[in-house]
């Protein structure tokens, strides 16, 4: 603590995948100790003083409850989607209350944390409800979707693995309950929200109603992270730097860059999961973010600070675009 | 508005089977129409200006998250109760949200609303855990409870209906979230908060965890309530009064009462699942909340002015503690 660090408003986006066990797990206690691990940075971040927000993704956790609505249709009914997705931020959410509690007190913190049900308003004219796309849950033998087709599914042929439903993946337009997040933000609280990229509504009459769909997380996140005024947005995947030319004799490694040029260069990636992530840097800072990081978790502090991972920001600073693997020599300098 | 009304603080803990069906039905479409329902009284006493927190059961909506569980087992991994509790917080909280902001604007009120994760702590010592003895789930023949014994599962013979399993529903100790549902008050919100009586968690090493139970969601109401400090506490259930020697020729309805004679009737309370209510009433007007009420959900806003229902104060402020069903002629006088 020689020198103080500038103090943030962070807004850090944790992958599905990382709230799992590393083959997928989704059995509660896979699902615990890996969230026991993905918040120990985090804690880092909030004991050193930072305003935090987590948000998360769901992705293995809400393909479990559709099996469960297929495998007890004939007893219970099914729920929708939204349902699904709002299942997922009370029990994702509580798990990181009960784990970032613990490991805050352990750094002698007493930030207090708090879990909020979010909901995330699309457009029900998105084109991705005319034309669904997004793959989710299990596959299944083509003879057993036919019945979920007749219930107005949409299921595709996902070739030697058998029929995938894809449901629409429409974009967030805004997140209805921010100021529910701003509230217990500006409060002190460590605030879990927007889960899974919130519960997708739609405007009906007067209101809201559920509709069945999935919002990228990362794409909320940034709509998000500019309606909290968040400084920094921190993506944390599975991988350091996002890729280009991936395993290739030409690979390398983006440390710093700006959005247009990450717009640039994601034809070149290397995941499809990557797109989204990139979009989501980009728009956050086209926002007026300062900057948006896409890294590994285990480098969530040095990610937050700027010093690791792939840097977004409206000027590249002087840095050049592109870096080996370990090019960034930042070290961790404004790490407490 | 001839007069103005007093403004208070009130938490209305509403029936888990007021937000189904009326034959149990627990679909999505019967419980968003019962809930639509539900909101209706709650809304004009918001729009009134009246501070309002909601809670509510979630007996039906855990029992098909069990089936579901139970069903899918060879599958996907099922999840305990408390994650069962969780994930109908969320669903009945969004629900609750869309169908209550919608009659706020048929009603030209703006107020916002939020729902909160709502973790409540138990003892782990409580008598309870050591002797089960909540039902809960449906029933099934002895020979495919075996399995889910041999898993832990307390499961106990009914009768001709089956086996039920039973578990433990331990007394809730404090609402380890109350801080966030405060200010979220304060700030204007109507919060939903600790559903279901909240996700059950004990005391480990510095932090909490989740525990397998059921919260009765009248009494973590009342304890809710006074951290809170609210005014009132409205019990909202499927009957007018509490009634006593109910279909005999002496039946009775309490009107108003005081904690201890509301004890003293207790052993001739025609329903079992009224005792918990009466008891969590008592509380709440013991630990210095002015009045508790229980009544039906279609008499919520005279009810919480102590006009209707079975009112229940430190004094009894002159009147007899039983009349006749109809012998309450205090009529809506403080309605605005």
């Amino acid at each position: 603590m020689d020198e103080p660090t500038k103090l943030s408003r962070i807004l850090i986006a944790l992958g599905g995948n990382a709230l799992t066990g590393s083959d997928g797990d989704a059995s509660v206690d896979a699902q615990q100790a890996a969230v026991a691990r993905a918040v120990v940075g985090v804690a880092e971040l909030v004991a050193a003083g930072h305003e935090v927000v987590l948000t998360h993704g769901n992705g293995p956790q809400v393909g479990n409850l559709l099996v469960k609505n297929e495998l007890a249709a004939h007893a219970v009914p099914p729920v929708p989607l939204d349902w699904c997705v709002a299942q997922t931020q009370a029990t994702i959410g509580f798990t990181i209350q009960n784990a970032l509690e613990s490991q805050l007190r352990r750094l002698g913190s007493d930030r207090r944390t708090a879990t909020a049900v979010t909901r995330t308003v699309v457009d029900i004219d998105d084109p991705g409800f005319a034309k669904p796309s997004k793959p989710i849950g299990r596959h299944l033998p083509r003879e057993q979707t036919e019945r979920l087709i007749a219930l107005g599914q949409t299921w595709q042929d996902r070739g030697a693995k058998g029929w995938r439903r894809v449901v629409a993946s429409p974009e967030p337009l805004t997140v209805l309950d921010a100021g529910t997040v701003r509230t217990l933000l500006d409060a002190g609280y460590v605030v879990i929200a927007a889960g899974g990229g919130g519960i997708p509504v739609v405007a009906d009459g007067g209101g809201w109603r559920g509709v069945e769909a999935v919002i990228d997380k990362d794409l909320t996140a940034a709509i998000l992270g500019r309606e909290l005024g968040a400084d920094v947005l921190v993506i944390a995947t599975d991988v350091d730097h996002v890729m280009v030319n991936f395993g290739e004799p030409d690979e390398e490694a983006i440390t710093r860059t700006t959005p247009a040029r990450l717009r640039d260069l994601a034809a070149e990636f290397s995941a499809g999961s990557m797109g989204p992530k990139a979009e989501a840097a980009a728009r956050f800072v086209d926002a007026g973010g300062i900057r948006a990081v896409i890294s590994s978790l285990d480098h969530i502090v040095d990610a937050a600070a700027g010093t690791f991972g792939t840097v977004v920001a409206a000027h590249s600073d002087g840095h050049s675009d592109r870096a080996d693997r370990h090019g960034d020599g930042d070290g961790d300098q404004t790490r407490p």
